[in-house]
This record gives structure tokens, sequence and C-alpha cells, in this order.
């Protein structure tokens, strides 16, 4: 683990050299008695007159329409856990530079000093007039669930917890295309999900609303089965909806036969045997970082036919960053009060055909992280969603967005 | 009044041209795997990791210690009153900007969706690990102080509402030079404070504690005096502290004879008579804005020795643009837990002391808003003054922190 050790070296060394990853800069110079004049007083009085009249103006006069917080009380940061929210405060930055670099957006890092449900929800909505879009990040489970289900019923722009549907969407593209690859279906395809925190109850949720029929959810604790009293309330909804055939046992046992395991788990929990023993031409996204529940290349000795995890010194990358720039640079630009179940399966549906413009093959079943098209596919296609559901506050179509996000991408909003 | 119209015109068109002031990058490109992977995952987990261990390696591993909340309930927004929080934007991104512009601070807005008391002071609370400083704007008075008293008593980083202390700081440096150049003394010099809100009650307490003796407020129910029963509680506290002689009547009654006239009210309320019957080489700051209580050229006439305004179009600006800069530059470099008395009173020398630098005259007794020195001086005086009091959590000598500020203005923290 030489280069692990490397990496966190190197981190740390340009982290303190740094001393914060973002900045932030007037979009023009301050450099005059007259410019003063219009940017500050007494001429910015005008636009807030503007918005004081008609609140929808705060998107004509200021940056709302452009900027998204990044927003956590790190309870479940990373795979370090309750880490506190000043320690989670390097993964907000990088996340928020990720917004600019990938999409042109203003994102700006909140660590918000409380892990009380009651207050970390209140806290949110009073940031609502500052932004144009919430993105819920490193919350853990199964908090989480009522903290974003509150939000996006009270608060009239897009909330979006990350870790849970960015980390679906992309699960559901590089599904959409293994399966187009080797020629199998949603209705039939049976899939293991190992995992049943925020990401695995997600995913499932995410793959169900597209179509899939057969799904088993497992834990430490074996498959997910109604009825099971340890089940906390999100997983015991999910129960219903999941594990058709009742099945019960450790992951080992449930995995025989199954078309495709997704892990969000922990690492080196999957055996060559336990790959060997799934059916025909099987998909495997082992997604646990660092360390994946089983690597690459052992799983595909094992006879995977399509094989993906988190890393990306390995193909198949399955990884975020594909899907929260694109997604938030279409709700905003159009100004969706939410980011709805269309808009994200439109969005893995984006992302899916990016990669079979260049044609699918085993071992590129998604796109590169920093492939120019996915942010303007995925924007586009979530935005005309939006727009068709009639929760855009200023519609576009799929064309119109392609050009809107393509500006941001090339001047990243500068 | 074609002039202010154009300026409005202009500043719509302007904001609506950038669609928000401010923009938020990464310093370094995100362009590669490998920049990803020591930016974001896996290796930003080892400075999550040291300052989990350490909360004060927040300031060496993010950008806690550069970045300022500039945080308003819209209640009070520059003249135009309560507005609300989302009209009050293009204020907090102009603050923002300057913050960036004039002492390379990362500055992020905050327009909070609340006019409780209660829930606006938790709020700021709950945003304490994000930020190395909070800057109130714009609140109103009387609400004003008990936010800031009980946010200064329970937060470990300075919070500093500018609407007061900008104000009073600026002003006192003003006074300072004037005195000077005419030869009193705040000993003896009899001041008359016109506006008894956040800023007039500001101004008075910092007068008070530089040494001036004789101070009586105004306000439009006339003097301020102690047994009023129609004083709010600021007030009342105030009136133990002022109008020693239990002068009452209105304004005109009041400045007879007196060598100082601030006026924080309204446009036009001062006459030249009024002026006139002041003592000889007196000192009349007029910062209304954008109309002033008397214009600079009519106070002129009617004998005043020095004029100061709040308008960039005249001479002698009063301009906080010279004061918040540097405060929160000198106390943020030296983590100081807060911004104290002693703090305020050593960076309105610091100001006095670059114009005197320059030589005195009737038309310049404060340095340029676009002068260099300003926040190297001010900012070197308040870090220096913390250490000194004992509450840097990183001390600076006044020239270590001169030679920070000044790298941090060249840079702008790019």
């Amino acid at each position: 683990m030489t280069g692990e050790h490397d990496i966190s070296e190197e981190a740390l060394q340009l982290h303190a050299q740094l001393k914060g990853k973002l900045t932030v800069h007037s979009k023009v110079p301050a450099d005059s008695k007259e410019a003063l004049s219009i940017l500050y007083t007494p001429g910015v009085a005008a636009p807030c007159l503007k918005i004081a009249a008609d609140k929808r103006l705060a998107y004509t006069y200021t940056g709302k329409g452009n900027s998204v917080a990044v927003i956590t009380d790190g309870s479940a940061v990373l795979g370090l856990g309750n880490i506190g929210p000043d320690a989670a405060m390097p993964v907000m930055e990088g996340k928020c530079l990720l917004f600019s670099e990938f999409a042109g957006i203003n994102a700006m890092p909140l660590c918000v000093d409380t892990q009380d449900v009651e207050e970390f929800i209140r806290f949110v909505q009073l940031t609502g007039p500052s932004f144009g879009g919430i993105n819920l990040e490193d919350i853990s489970s199964p908090r989480c669930f009522e903290i974003e289900r509150r939000l996006r019923d009270t608060m009239d722009i897009p909330v979006f917890h990350d870790d849970q549907h960015g980390t679906a969407i992309i699960v559901l593209a590089g599904v959409i295309n293994a399966l187009k690859l080797l020629g199998k279906s949603e209705k039939t395809a049976e899939v293991v999900i190992n995992g049943a925190g925020a990401a695995g109850l997600s995913i499932a949720n995410l793959l169900l609303e597209y179509g899939f029929e057969n799904i088993t959810l497992c834990d430490v604790q074996g498959a997910v089965c109604e009825g099971n009293p340890s089940l906390n309330s999100a997983q015991a909804v999910m129960a219903k909806k999941t594990n058709r055939n009742h099945e019960q046992g450790d992951l080992a046992h449930i995995l025989v036969g199954k078309d495709v395991f997704i892990g969000v788990s922990r690492g080196g929990l999957v055996s060559e045997e336990m790959i060997a023993a799934m059916a025909d031409k099987n998909i495997v996204f082992a997604m646990a970082n660092p360390i994946p529940e089983i690597y690459p290349q052992e799983a595909k000795e094992a006879g995977a036919a399509v094989v993906g995890s988190g890393r990306s010194d390995f193909p198949n990358q399955v990884n975020n960053v594909l899907v929260f720039p694109g997604i938030f640079r279409g709700a905003i630009d159009c100004h969706a009060s939410d980011i709805s179940e269309g808009m994200k399966i439109v969005a893995a549906k984006a992302l899916a055909s990016v990669a079979q413009q260049d044609g699918l093959r085993a071992d590129y079943i998604l796109p590169d992280a920093f492939d120019h098209r996915v942010t303007i596919a995925v924007a586009a296609s979530v935005a005309a969603q939006a727009t068709k559901e009639g929760i855009a506050g200023h519609p576009l179509t799929y064309e119109e967005e392609a050009v809107l996000a393509e500006q941001f991408l090339t001047t990243k909003n500068k």
C-alpha cells in the first residue's frame, strides 16, 4: 500500500500549501470609484428594489441561478464515518471545485455545526434565498432520508443528496449499458445490491423506478427481507418492494445465479467463488473505496463479463462526478423546483447514450470523467425533463440547455 | 437628479449582464485523474483525518483561515429598509467582492430567510466550522445589538457588525485627524451625533472608548436624554454615558456652539444656519446617502472648517471600505477569537496615520479608498493588538502581518 501512503502525503502537502482549494472573486474589477458606485453603493440599490418587488428577479440580478450550496453535518464523510463538520471541509471544498471545473457552477461549502435533524433541516431551509440549489453531502443513514424528504417538501429550489442519487444514477447508467452489451433486459435481470445504507437503498429505488423487477438487498446481517425486525424504517419500506422470493441468508448464498452484483459496502467481501456462482454473463460493480468488494481482475478471472469499480485506476469507473455537475447545471438553469425521479432517469439515460455513441465494450460502458459531452448531455436532458413535467420556472428545450451548458463549461462562469 | 437615474440604469444593466458579481473557482486545475485523486477522493481523506484529530488544523488544511461569511436577514438594507433577504443579495455580493478586491479574502454571501432573532443567532452559530470570521450586515436596530453580543459571547471566531463598527472606526479616524488639523482635543471637543440607530450608538461607544467626554446623540425626537421613556434599551444605556448636561430640544438647538457634527440620519436635515451656529473651527461629517444631511459646499460656506460625507464624489469620503477589509484581514490572519474594542481603536489610529503621512489638509483627512497602504496598516495594527491582548490563536507581530497582508493584497488569494 505504498502508493496509497504517497497519495496521503502528497494530499497533505498540497492542502497545506493551498490553505483552501477555493477562491472567490469579483467577475469584474472594482478598481475605480465609478466601478464601486455601480457594483456597490449607491448603484446597487436599483437591483435590490427590483427583487424586493418580485423575488423571481433574483435569478436576473444576482448569482442565485448559478450557485449551489454543498452542505454537510459531517456525520458520514467518505468511508471515514462521523468525523464532524470541521473535518468534513476538505471533502466539501473538493466537491465545490468539481462543481466549478465540471459545470461552471459557483458552489459554496457549508459544514453545519449540529447533528440534530431538526436543527439541520431548519438551517438548510434558512439558506434558501442565497442559492439556486442544495447539494446535501455525507449525511448518515437513515437520517439523510428524512432530511432530504422534508427539505424537498418545503423548499422551492432543488435539494439533492448526492451520496444517494448521484450514485444511483451512475449505477443505473452503467447497468443499462452492461445489460445492453450482454443482451439482457431490466425486466428479467436479477440484481443483488450489497449495502442497505443511503446509497444501496437509493440505487434500489431508482432501478425499480426504471423498470427492474428482481432486486435483492443484502447487508451485514444478510438479505433484506420483509418482516425482519432488525430493519430500520427505510429498509422496511424497501423490503416490501424487493426480494420478492423472500430469500434469506448471507451474500454468498443470495448471489448464486444472479445477473448483477452492485457493491456499496466494504472492501474484500466478495470472493472469486461467489462471482463464479453467479449467472452466465454476469455484471459486477464493486464500488467500495479505496478497496473494492473484489478487485476487477479477480472478478474477471472468476467469469464476470462486465466489471466496474469506484476507482479511477481501473476501467469503468462508476463515479458520480459524471452525474452531479450536469444534474445541477440542468436543474438550476431551468429554475427547477425539484429534482424529480423522471429527471434522474433521463440523466442516467443521457450518460448511457454518451458511451453508446462511441460503441460499448466490456471495458467501456461509461464515459470518461473528463468527457466534455457528459455534463452537456445530462444537463440538457434534465432541463428538458423538468420543463416537460411543468416544474421549471424558466422552461428550456434540450437544445437551449445544451447551448447554455456548453457556454458555462467553456467559460467556467468567469 | 438625472445623474442618479443614470447610475440606476447602468447598475441594472451590469447586474443583469453579470447575473451575480462573484465567481468561485478551484485554485488549481482539476483536469486529470491524478489531480482529482489528490484534491478529492481518495487523497482528501488525509487532511480530513488530521482535522478530526485536531480541529485547529482546519486553519492549515482548509480555507477556514481566509474565509468570511457576509450574513444578513435583509431587515435594514442600505437606506432601503426591511426589503428582506432575497432583495439584500446584490448588496451582500457587493460586500463580498470588496473583501476580495481590498483584502484577498474569500467572502461568501448568506441571506438568511428569517427575521426571528433566536433563529438568526442559531443559524450564524451553526456556520462556525465553515468560516474564519462573520461579518454581520444590514440588520435592523436594536435587534442587531443583541444578535452581535450573543454571537460574540458564544462563537470562537470574530463576529463584527460592520454597519455599527466599520462606520464607527472610520468616523473616529476622520475626527482624530480633523481635530489634529484644527488643534482641538478629544477631551474638550463637544460632539453631536444625529441618528441614534446602530451606527450612531456604535460611533458614540467608540468615541467614548477613545476618550471623548462630551457627546450628545439626537434622534427624530430630539436629544437623547436620560430618563426619556421613549428610548429603546440600547439608547437608554447610552443616555447614561452621554449628554452630561441633560440638554433637551431638537437638533438645531443642540448644535449651537458644538465642535463636531456627525450625521448618520437623513438627507437635508441640516441648514446653513445650523452650521453657522456651531463653534468656531467646526467639523461636519454629513454621511446620509445618497443625499447628505447638508451638502459639503453649503457646510463650508456656512463656516465649517472640515467637511466629510458618505459620497465618493466629494473630498473626505467617510467610507467603511477603508475599514472592514483590513480589520478582517488582521483578525483572521492571527486567528483572533474576537474583534475587541482595542482592535477597533488601533484600526482607527492606523487609518488616521496613513493620511498623516501625506500631510493633513481640510480636504484630506482620510486616505483614498484605493490607497494600497490602508488595508496593510489596519491589518497589521489589528493583528498586533489581538496578539498583545492574548486573543490571537496564531500570534503575529505588526511586521509579520504587514508582510502577510501585502501578499494577500497582491495575489488576491488566487
